[in-house]
């Protein structure tokens, strides 16, 4: 094997510059690389190929995937609003297997558990790589060098350039939909496998050669509201079931039972209270994680005592941001996935609560996005270095485990705090440098961890605002040798191979990172 | 001057080949021409060049302007969602008269009267031409040959059409939004100029190289619901007023009183129900003219005695179709445009009433459109041939006046039908041959007069249905005769002059038409 193409990038990172074949732009800086040229342009279609009765049914995803012309090498799209109780993803290269197509590769926006078949996809060699965020087997799958080709991980934001920009040019893109009409118009707010919203296969139906969509609740035409608009989608399948309801949004989400996590976001609630970040029409960013979740329903108590109301708040929403918006705390929740019962009913029955897609809230090629008008962006890392940089895909051991999702895009919100534990399992979380490298430090505002609190010395501003507070303020090197302290050192270095086995991305399509084989 | 190069088009009609120096296709017939190649792409744009804050406004319309580059040549486009109260497309020609710019193309979704001061930018030379439909004095200066470009009309289709598949690549797009915050965000639905929806905006915003919104009532960001989204928007103009709101939409819309209109509309009714359109889960498409009003009322009537529901009704919404939707008589409104406060009222306040855009209405160039899935599409026209050949843009003495609108994406509903009275001020509406062909009658199936109704022969099916019916049924020939008989004979053939002075665009971006100079 020859060597591959690499370059140290800006973040002083090796990475490769040539992936699968094509030709890859090392990380340059926030805000240095600019990107030329136009964006992506689907075939120009005609309605005289499309049925005048709007009735794009077809028998299914095999006669679909075969109708769209499926060949060898072809690069398959699907998205992950079903998360772990998604059907369809398995199905599409069951059926491409039965076809007899090989070396595919696999763009879902994520892929989950529940997706370990396609292991035997890419040993029979149907799948030839996955780009996408891989959580779990697959993941693990891929750490271990097994995958021929090189996974190329993507926030939300920067899959939707990359397929705006035609980095990724997706032949076929196939849409899991709660509910659909057989003209393709569908969406994630009714139906057995209700998911809320659709927004992750935006950029799929708009810049696919081919569209289907996969749905177990028809409806007549119009599926209203056309979260994807049938006039993008070229066939529509009935399948009895395209997901696990019980893996797809939990009955209710709950919060942390955890007594350091509880203090974590108390401690959060407090920092951004001092530092005049709550104020009447701001905006945060929480997810459903049990610090976040703590965050936001603590953050809730503060508004209400102080009469302070929001003007958007960002999910993945939750019965706690539903209750939010019908309490008057805020003007709208902007959602980019729904992750219980409440926010999929609150997403169909309230208009305030608006569904968003990567290209609104992310695409960093864009005129703009919303991500940099957060005022709080609350956010998780596996590991965090004493410049602030951190990681979110892989563990210590170097196993690449998770994805990236919006926590790169988040990062350009106007606080950035990271509620961390000081160490999981005995491992200190803050390192002397990432194994992994997805967000420069100069993004990360904030660190607080249940042990006390380090705000980045380049924030001159918030050091200021904090300078009377009685918060446990620590610089990052204390919080660091007080977790060693605690577990007994610094944490063993990952035992890596050779072979790199996937490639980050940054926001801008740059490679911030490469992630090595996990060796054995 | 050279004789211009024209060739005789399908349907028999000699047309330009070439105008303002580009090739265009003439027709090859209904559902003949397969168009080739990729959609338009615009130019790939970096958040780093964008305000981090979101806040795009900048002080006038021309500083916009200058901002997007503009120069000569350019083309300029807008859009008619504010119709004959529209402040801004004069706003905008007056600002680059002060830069000093020349020879503009006018890309307007259409011109109304309240555009008559453009004509003095097309005599000084700030704009070569319009390319949109031209209602009343455009039309008229159009008409006599004195505008130097030749004019393009498109259907509301065929202008997405000619935007998307880069026939027509707008420089910079203006946008008029009664309701808009800084990042570019805007809707119709409120603010003083309330106009409903912005859907023939929706081309423009997606596809121009720069986008200014201009707005009377800023919000905060995020202005919901987001029917133009920010993240295509390069600027954002505040303004003490986009519109005079009382040209914008009426208080309330009002039936004809004309006797023979209310029977032609009776008529209708009676022909719908007696071929068996009239069924649950149909829909239809009727607009604000009286007869249209007229027929959604008395189908109101007997749907409600009948017990029929239909799926959806297909606005220009008004009062009468709102009512619907409230009394459970429709499951949906898929709205174009809203003609009156009601219409408006019911877009902001029910998520039953969705706006829509040519791309999901009537792009020919689309995976399918929904105007083939209408059941019933009533129609007007100026002339009718004896071949149901049909013309709405010229009148009988040849001068064009009016837009094609989404009049010839209508033609593609399962039954359309033109209710038109047998004269107007004594000129029989009937002709050998329409002075300039706007659809093939091949697509029209019935036309409904005063004094009979004439079923296209083609339509075997139709004649099948009603050969029991005690409706007055004739042959269009017959038809015609009458009208002639009462109005002393063939109506005058207009006096036209040699230069040519508008083409005519089919749904797919062929040449069906050109329109002549009136000779005076």
């Amino acid at each position: 094997m020859t060597k591959p193409s690499t370059a140290i990038n800006a973040a002083g990172r090796e990475v490769l510059t040539e992936i699968n074949g094509e030709q890859h732009q090392p990380f340059l800086g926030v805000g240095k690389y600019k990107p030329k040229g136009r964006k992506a342009s689907p075939p120009i279609r005609t309605v005289i190929d499309y049925p005048q009765s709007g009735d794009k049914r077809v028998a299914s995803i095999k006669n679909a995937l075969e109708l769209c012309g499926i060949r060898d090498g072809m690069t398959i799209s699907t998205h992950h609003h079903l998360r772990n109780g998604d059907f369809v993803g398995n199905m599409v290269f069951d059926a491409a297997a039965e076809l007899g197509v090989k070396n595919l590769r696999w763009f879902p926006s994520a892929s989950f558990p529940i997706h370990e078949p396609i292991i035997q996809h890419l040993k029979n060699g149907v799948v030839h790589h996955i780009e996408g965020s891989m959580n779990g087997p697959l993941g693990d799958y891929c750490s271990t060098g097994k995958m021929r080709g090189t996974a190329i991980l993507r926030s939300h934001g920067g899959r939707y350039q990359a397929v705006q920009d035609g980095e990724v040019h997706i032949d076929i893109a196939v849409i899991s939909a709660p509910t659909a009409d057989p003209f393709g118009n569908a969406n994630g707010v009714r139906g057995p496998a209700a998911c809320g919203l659709l927004g992750f296969a935006l950029a799929d139906s708009q810049y696919a050669d081919h569209v289907i969509v996969v749905t177990d609740n028809l409806e007549p035409f119009p599926c209203i509201p056309w979260q994807i608009q049938g006039n993008n989608v070229d066939y529509v399948v009935e399948v009895d079931s395209i997901g696990d309801p019980t893996k797809i949004v939990s009955g209710t989400t709950q919060i942390t039972k955890s007594p350091d996590r509880l203090l974590i976001a108390e401690l959060a609630v407090q920092f951004a209270l001092e530092a005049g970040l709550v104020q009447n029409g701001f905006s945060f960013q929480a997810g459903a994680g049990g610090t976040s979740l703590a965050f936001a329903i603590f953050l809730t108590d503060v508004m209400k005592k102080n009469g302070i109301k929001a003007r958007f708040v960002r999910g993945g929403s939750t019965q706690y941001m539903t209750k939010m918006l019908e309490e008057g705390l805020t003007d709208f929740i902007l959602d980019g996935q729904t992750f219980d019962l409440e926010g999929v009913r609150s997403m169909r029955e309230n208009s305030a609560h608006q569904d968003t897609s990567p290209f609104t809230s992310y695409n960093y090629h864009g005129k703009g996005n919303f991500a940099s008008m957060i005022d709080i962006a609350i956010l998780g890392a596996t590991e965090v270095d004493v410049n602030f940089n951190a990681n979110v895909v892989t563990h210590s051991d170097g196993k690449l485990l998770h994805g990236i999702g919006g926590w790169q895009n988040c990062l350009f919100g106007k606080c950035v705090i990271l509620p961390i534990p000081l160490f999981r399992d005995r491992i200190p979380v803050i390192v002397d440098e990432v194994t992994t490298l997805c967000g420069p430090g100069e993004l990360i505002d904030v660190i607080i961890t249940e042990r006390g609190i380090a705000i980045n010395p380049i924030r001159t501003d918030l050091i200021e605002s904090l300078k009377q507070s009685s918060l446990p303020l620590r610089t990052v090197e204390e919080l660091k040798s007080e977790a060693e302290k605690i577990c007994g050192g610094k944490p063993a270095k990952p035992k890596l191979g050779e072979k790199t086995v996937a490639a980050i991305k940054w926001v801008d399509g740059t490679v911030i990172d490469c992630v090595k084989q996990v060796d054995y």
